[in-house]
């Protein structure tokens, strides 16, 4: 395989790493592997000792290695020809990375490899065996490729987003005072398999569970007045959505929607800063002050968070983030406000920035403007 | 807290870094922070910039590190009552445990840690940061620890377990030919979040897709003839099952139905040595040799693998392992036939060693002695 003839992401990581002066580009993590390889191993989500690698070097050298068991989806569904089979119990995958890593000649050179999530005892192994060669990490060389979408991915961003909205919209219209959680997650869930998703998660929290951010979903019965929040991470084709909605039973009080009309509203001058140009920090440090003129302290440090082939990626919104919007970068905004044992204020929805401004990805379905009556 | 006043599982913990001269013992995995805290930190799902880390040391020191988020819900629910939460934008985790560690005194010491799963980078640091330490790795430690349930982790994993298979057993009942995978699945996890699971992983295979050892869930039909296989990765309190039917839609062929049996008698051969003090090794063996003497080649290098808190975990049934039954050991076994682009025959049940022979957690309610007959 040419430079020439490969897949658009495994030219840019193949510049990028160029353009750093890298001798070779090496990922292990699910996230980095699977936007490179453009198919998840499954061993990837249930088995943290089967290692899965992909390698580029030079202008052309690309391989893959995966544990036995997956060889035969890897060779169907791999953007990677070379695949490189391991026996787990009888192989140290770092030893075949090793051999790559000479095969392609770079085993003097400088090798740019996730040190934020390679193990470290295959990080001590690689060094054993490539002695000459400079390790160093290449976490935000991933990010800044992968935080600008092509219009591919941002068309399967917007088809597991509006999924999402879709099923969390429906789902709210089912609800009645009386049912649990489990309920509620039941109606949840079978839509979103129905409409092309499995490997989701989801949260249902009623009443003082709402208040907890990454709640489980209980047995628990929703009760008038509950605060009811439904939060989905949903996946299709390995690109993930992340939609929030509150809602509540019955009718809100003077209280909560004095909350909520002022978490909308930062939310709303927010919005008008979403074109490019515009830094991250500043659009965080507008939420906080606007929040704080109504007496609320954000719960999260951060406003919302790069989306694509993981749930949270750059660019973080935050004013520890020196990132400036450009177009095609994918994000959430997720203002959220917990009163913790009470109960839990969170709205989120998926955004493009485009050439002059934003387009929301999310957001047009099920709007979440007041809080949403249900029962 | 002191050792007396802790929880059984960190008793055993200590206990085990005590008899190996270890002078801390530290965990960042999700199943090894799961089961020294007794909790599943929500993050440790969904994201892996988000470290949580648990640490031990001398004869009482013990602190769970957490990203903020998590803070309210560990200090809830933990077994720990030393919570540290870090911001994650501006705080390294990785100093919080050197901290930690330089407080209990064993900067200077051998500290036991899972370099397994520890990213290279925390590594770095944290040799940066107490460089009179000395580094060992734990996987063994902590799975031969966790391999020997205790009673009440017996009792979760027949829950988990009999849920998985009523669940299959129930849904197998429901099938009908012209049905497609995806409406399979969507009433295989509509009963397991009846049932109280919620982290859990399936895999439903028809046909050619029932080969794919890991295969996805797809919009395929079930035909007349196909091979129909169920598998289920459930949770129930962070303990998991894995349990996998394999039905056939109308009548087994007459080749399907030798396949079976073979596959059948090999099992049952290799129940009869399920008791303390056989070698996982010799069942493996075993296993093989009568396969062989059918003309069937197994498609894993492992006949089962422990199961606990992770999917896959130590005893795995092979025979690389040297590791002999004793009591209160949980596992599976698996036989699994791949013909690849035709059909994959998968049985596998939970299986725990007692006294003087073995008990079968699953494998009572759902027979597959026999290819299910369904449609």
């Amino acid at each position: 395989m040419t430079s020439e003839s490969e897949h658009p992401a495994l030219r840019r990581l193949r510049a990028a790493m160029h353009d750093a002066g890298h001798a070779a580009l090496v990922a292990l993590s699910q996230d980095n592997v699977t936007y490179a390889a453009g198919f998840l191993v499954p061993s990837h989500l249930t088995n943290r000792f089967r290692r899965t690698i992909v390698v580029l070097a030079g202008d052309s050298f690309a391989c893959q290695i995966v544990v036995n068991v997956e060889e035969i989806q890897a060779r169907a569904r791999s953007r990677f020809t070379d695949i490189r089979p391991y026996n787990q119990f009888t192989e140290d995958p770092a030893n075949l990375l090793a051999d790559a890593l000479i095969e392609a000649g770079v085993d003097t050179g400088r090798i740019a490899i996730e040190l934020d999530f390679m193990p470290a005892v295959d990080y001590i192994q690689l060094r054993k065996r490539l002695p000459s060669a400079e390790f160093v990490g290449c976490a935000d060389l991933f990010f800044r490729t992968r935080m600008i979408k092509s219009d591919e991915e941002i068309a399967t961003l917007r088809r597991v987003g509006t999924l999402s909205e879709r099923v969390i919209g429906e789902v709210l219209g089912e609800v009645k005072i009386g049912m649990t959680e489990i309920d509620v997650a039941r109606q949840l869930v079978d839509r979103l398999i129905a409409g092309g998703s499995s490997n989701f998660k989801y949260r249902v929290g009623s009443g003082a569970n709402s208040s907890i951010t990454n709640c489980g979903t209980t047995a628990k019965k929703i009760e008038a007045g509950d605060l009811i929040r439904i939060e989905v991470l949903g996946d299709v084709d390995n690109y993930r959505s992340n939609v929030t909605r509150t809602a509540v039973a019955g009718t809100a009080t003077e209280r909560q929607q004095r909350i909520w009309a002022a978490l909308m509203g930062a939310r709303d001058t927010c919005k008008m800063m979403l074109k490019p140009g515009t830094a991250v920090a500043d659009v965080y440090r507008t939420y906080v002050r606007i929040c704080r003129e109504h007496d609320i302290e954000p719960t999260l440090k951060f406003l919302g968070h790069g989306i694509g082939q993981t749930i949270h990626e750059e660019p973080y919104l935050t004013d520890t983030r020196d990132i400036v919007f450009a177009p095609n970068i994918t994000f959430t905004m997720e203002p959220l406000y917990m009163i913790p044992g009470e109960m839990g204020f969170h709205v989120e929805d998926m955004y493009v920035i485009t050439a002059d401004g934003f387009d929301a990805i999310t957001g047009n379905l099920c709007s979440n403007d007041e809080l949403i009556p249900v029962g």
